[in-house]
Order: C-alpha cells, then sequence, then structure tokens
C-alpha cells in the first residue's frame, strides 16, 4: 500500500473527506513533489487529499512544470489571487464536509481565511497534527536505503575535511568546506547549518561558526548533516588536535558512556523518556547534570528534525522502522562542549547504528 | 529614535500592552540577537516588548550564550519546559491585560495554546500583521549602506563566476561555485537557493539547478543572493555563451524595456500596483503577457522577500527609503526564460538602481 493509500485508510478512520497538507516534508512524502517552502509564508503549493478519489496539487505559476513532472497521479491545479478562492471552489465541487487542515504547519493568519471560507460553504474544519508524520515516524526498507546512504555520505564528507583539519583554521572555514564538499560529492544541501565550534564557543549548542581560529588540545564540536535524495544525515563529532589533557578525556569518556548507554537502551516498545533518562543519568551521576541540557535526541527522515523524540517529555513507545539519533553532550560557559551523535534505526529486540565512523568516540 | 522606542509609540498607539514578537528577523531588528529559527516549528526564542519597562528575550539552554551576547537591552530568561508556562507567569508578573501576538508568524497550533492561557488569565490577545515590518519597511541610512554592501558583494561573485562560465559546466556546478564564493568572500549565507537554470530549464521560474550541462546560444538564468551583516541582496541577470540568435536577442530587449520601464516609474508616491503594470503592459503589448506568470518585485531587508510588492494586488504607496526588486521576466516551455533582476531605493523624485553590473542588460 502506497502512503497515498495509508493516508487515505487514516481519513476513513478519522471520518474526514479530505486533507489539506501544507507541510513541505508531507507533501513530498505523499506526492513525490520534491520542491520545499521558502518559508512558511511562501508556500510552493499545497494537495489536498480526498477519502475518495484523485489528489490535487494547488500551485502557483512559478512552481508549475515541476508540480506536473513530480507528482505523479495528481492533477495540477494553479492559483493566481492566491490559495483560497481556488481552494473554496474546489472543496464544493468535490463536495467535502469536514477538512482537516495540519494545525502544525498553518499560520494564524491563513487559519482564520479558512475559517471563514468554512463557514460561508458549512465546512467543518479539523485541525489535525503529526498524521502525516504518524505515516512517516516508521521507515520503509526503501527510505532505510536512502537514509543509509545519506549517513555514509556525511562519514565521507567528515573524514575528508577531518584529515585535512589544521590548527589556525577558522570555524567558518571548516564549516564552509564541508558544507561544499558535501554538495561537490552529491548530496542536495546541508540538512542544516554546519556547526564548528572549537573551545569555548562548544558551549554554545547552537554556535555559528565564527572568525574564531581552531587551537590544538581544545575539543572542536562539529555538528553535520547533508540531505541526499531527500533523506537527512545528522551526525556530532567532538575532535581534539594535538595533545589532549586528562580533564578533557575524563569528559570525552563521560559523554561517550552516557551515549553508549542510551544506544543500549533503545528497542521497540522503549519510551523515548526511558531511553533519555538512561543517558541523562550517566551524565547527572558524574555531576554534569546540569551541563547537559538538550533532550537526548530525535526523529530523521525527509526533515532533520521529526518524531519520535528521546526527551524527559516524550512518553511514547518507540517502534522498528524508527530512526533516531543518541546525542547526549556537556556545555561548560568558559571552557567548551563535548558532543557525540550518532543515528540508529530501533529494531524489535535493540538498536542498529548506522554510523562506522568512531573519530574521537572512544578515546 | 531606536527600532524598540518606534515599536514602543506604536504599541501606545494601538492600545497593546505587550507585543510577543515571534518573526526572527523582526527579532532581530528589535534586540540584535541573530539566530534564525530552523523553522517555524523550531523557534530559537521570542521577544517580549512591553509599552513600559524593560524588554525580555525568552529561549531555550541552546541558545542561552549567544542571546546574552547580542541582545543588548534585553533580559534573557529561559524556558525548560516550553514557551507558555513561562510566558503566563511573566504576564502576569508585569500586569499585562492585552498581547499583540503576529499573526502572519505564529502557527495555529500555537494560537490555540496561547488562547487557552489568555483565557485563564484574562489576557486580550490581539493577532497583528505587519507591525514590526512596517517599522522596517524604509531603510535606515545605515541599512541601506548594509545592503549597499551586500549589492556589491553580489556583483563581485557574480563577476568572477561569469568569467570563468563555460559550456559543459552543469547548472549545480555553477550554482555551487556561487555559494561557496559568497561565503569565501565574508557572506553569511546565500539569501535563497541559488537559482542556475540553462535552455529550456529557464521556463521554471523557480528552477532548481541541476545536472543540465550548460551549453552555448541558449539564455542561462542566474538568479542569486547572500546575506551580508544580515541584510540580503538579490540579483538575476540572464546571459549567453557565444552566438545569440535574433529570437533571443529580441526577447532580451524586451524584458530589459519592461525593466526600464519599471524603474522608471518607481518613486514615492507610486503604488505597487502602478509600477506592475508600467512594466508588465511593454510585455502584454508585445504578445508575451502570458509568459510573466509572477509579480514585477519585492522588498529586500533583513529579509529577501518583504514588504512591499510590486504587484497587481499591492495598492499602497511606494515610500522614500524603500528597497525593493524590479524583476520583469519571460518564460516559455520548451525554449527557456530570460529574468533581469536588480535592487533599487525608492526616492522622492524617482529611484537609484543599486545594481552597477549591466552584464547582458543592453544586448
Amino acid at each position: 500500500m502506497d502512503n497515498l493509500d495509508r493516508l487515505k485508510a487514516l481519513l476513513r478512520r478519522q471520518k474526514l473527506d479530505a486533507l489539506l497538507v501544507t507541510q513541505p516534508d508531507n507533501r513530498r512524502y505523499l506526492s513525490g513533489y520534491t520542491a520545499g517552502d521558502m518559508n512558511i509564508g511562501e508556500s510552493s503549493g499545497v494537495i489536498l487529499v480526498f477519502r475518495r478519489g484523485a489528489p490535487l496539487l494547488l500551485t502557483d505559476f512559478r512552481y508549475q512544470l515541476q508540480a506536473e513532472r513530480e507528482a505523479a497521479g495528481f492533477e495540477v491545479r494553479l492559483y493566481q489571487r492566491g490559495l483560497f478562492p481556488l481552494l473554496k471552489g474546489i472543496l464544493v465541487e468535490r463536495g467535502v464536509k469536514s477538512l482537516g487542515f495540519e494545525s502544525h504547519y498553518f499560520l494564524h493568519q491563513a487559519a482564520v481565511k479558512l475559517q471563514k471560507l468554512a463557514t460561508e460553504i458549512r465546512l467543518e474544519l479539523v485541525p489535525v497534527t503529526d498524521l502525516v508524520e504518524r505515516l512517516r515516524i516508521c521507515k520503509s526498507p526503501d527510505e532505510l536505503k536512502k537514509i543509509r546512504a545519506a549517513v555514509r555520505l556525511n562519514e565521507a564528507v567528515f573524514q575528508e575535511v577531518y584529515q585535512q583539519l589544521q590548527p589556525g583554521q577558522s570555524e567558518r572555514q571548516v564549516a564552509l568546506r564541508i558544507e561544499t564538499l558535501m554538495r561537490e560529492k552529491g548530496a542536495e544541501r546541508p540538512s542544516f547549518e554546519t556547526i564548528v565550534a572549537a573551545g569555548p564557543n562548544g558551549a554554545l549548542p547552537h554556535a555559528v561558526p565564527g572568525e574564531r581560529l581552531i587551537r590544538e588540545s581544545e575539543p572542536i564540536v562539529i555538528d553535520m548533516g547533508l540531505v541526499l535524495d531527500g533523506y537527512c544525515s545528522d551526525m556530532t563529532r567532538t575532535v581534539v588536535l594535538g595533545r589532549m589533557d586528562d580533564l578533557t578525556r575524563d569528559r570525552f569518556r563521560l559523554v561517550r558512556k552516557a551515549q553508549l548507554a542510551g544506544m543500549a537502551a533503545v528497542k521497540a516498545g522503549a519510551t523515548g523518556r526511558e531511553v533519555d533518562r538512561a543517558a541523562r543519568q550517566v551524565i547527572a551521576a558524574a555531576g554534569y547534570g546540569p551541563a547537559f541540557g538538550h533532550s537526548l535526541g530525535h526523529g530523521v527522515g525527509l526533515a532533520v528534525h521529526e518524531p519520535p523524540s528521546l526527551s524527559m517529555r516524550y512518553h511514547r513507545k518507540l517502534q522498528a522502522g524508527m530512526v533516531v539519533t543518541v546525542e547526549p553532550g556537556i556545555y561548560l560557559p568558559e571552557w567548551g562542549g563535548i558532543r557525540l551523535e550518532n543515528m540508529v534505526v530501533v529494531t524489535e529486540s535493540d538498536c542498529e547504528v548506522l554510523n562506522e565512523d568512531v573519530t574521537f568516540l572512544d578515546v
């Protein structure tokens, strides 16, 4: 059963006549249409999936040819004066009485307009969240193949840059080299802005690479991901050039121990919270609890951050076929940070680690 | 009067006690905090500006140090369990009775939560659009300086790539070269995904650079922009390698004629619609009306697309100090496309063209 048929089955269960899909990854998952949104206010189109009958892709002039080429089985219709006038006609024509829309990717401003339209044509509007995400959460063999390829390419890029890493290079230069190599080697783009954070800058989990020159003996956090054939990778290594002092080594070992504990806790049936706790308590027991201020991991697929989450707030159970990161870290203002991140596939009994690269994992 | 004071004056006029600013460019404009959002669902923080008293920046652990460094005059507070619990306490503590929020950058899902919170504490919620954008729409001398610098750098990158352009290079290679050079020369990043569309691919106004090798005698659309010191550039040139046939030359001249007509119509007091029409009627008169399916231009500043708009639907008047693109184009399936784009500053009497590059403007 293809993705569209699975969604239709879900619509029947939810008693929805149609779903308006605005989230770009969901749109791609269902239709094959690869255009992204420049931002949520500048959509490159929406799709309408009906419980019965052929789905539609609504877009504007700029994306017409791409939509027609890519979205097999979808009829492409163009709007000239915005989405809503076109949408109204279609909903009436197709006799839609209840329409789901993606509350987690729909602006308040647009929802006000949609509500007005719904009142005019006596349509029941149903905000949904994570409906298509629920289909996406477990990866098919074909998706896993693409994710594996993205991870392999990620590691090849990392290795090439790591081999050439020298004191005196700036964070910015290194990040630029990584992103250029990604594309030269065939990636569509980075899956997020590459982080290269040397020394004290590593204390910012989301540091922006700057003019700081990297030095010997300091931890250098390199967090990088790419998109290949639509699917994302995400990997962090922390490396040290030259001699590593004992304190740094101890901290590396602590973060690695937490990562191993986290990975050991991953299996179908474990909750995100349980896995997070398995890693977190290792760090807390060593007295570094407050230095690990983010969650342990997140799902990866068409989006680099997607459900499930490995965090204290995620009480649902993992299922086989989910792909998640396991990325504990400690961040100490003035000193710096260490983060180690792998991607794993959840299996019935445990997990399969997708990364083969072991740079500075066991120091 | 600084940006924050101008906003406070606006809040007084609108009788709002406070404004919750979620839009990243608005956040930066008011606070100096440069972090972007990974996407609208993954915010790197919000700011709260009060009619009276010191403003706040609310963010999470990952951005704490950056926020404290950058947002001078803002008190930084961290949320651990999401924004809303923290927000609720602050609104009560500060005695806020009416709160504006940015309807055009606020998810429906989040608005439902905000409404619930508002009901609990008897808060009046007021959706606003374009309140901070209204402050941003006319550029200060300092902003114009930054925009000029971005345009200069954009042209330097374009020239270097153009000089080395050869038949046999792929669209993807050329786009990658452009984006790498941008960063090597000091840009923060591209302001949008660079478009290099050769031959028939040029018929897609938003083409994604692919494996197609560029050839002699075909129009190659190169649409590129960068971000320098927070401010964007946006420029399109269409170039031909080798001999240009007469039909192609005629079409270049037509698009240029439309561009000149558009630029000639720009001045304080003209509406966006009037300027769009000035260019559009040139193309329509030559019989190419349907081939020009997008609007003539858009504002540029911290965002690469921002108000005002030069389009049939924009009835407001331009003001001195606005910066807009003027970018007519024609797109013919099978054949390809030609788009020519400059940035201009609106003045009282006409406009100042920011671009100096004249590559293939007058053929």
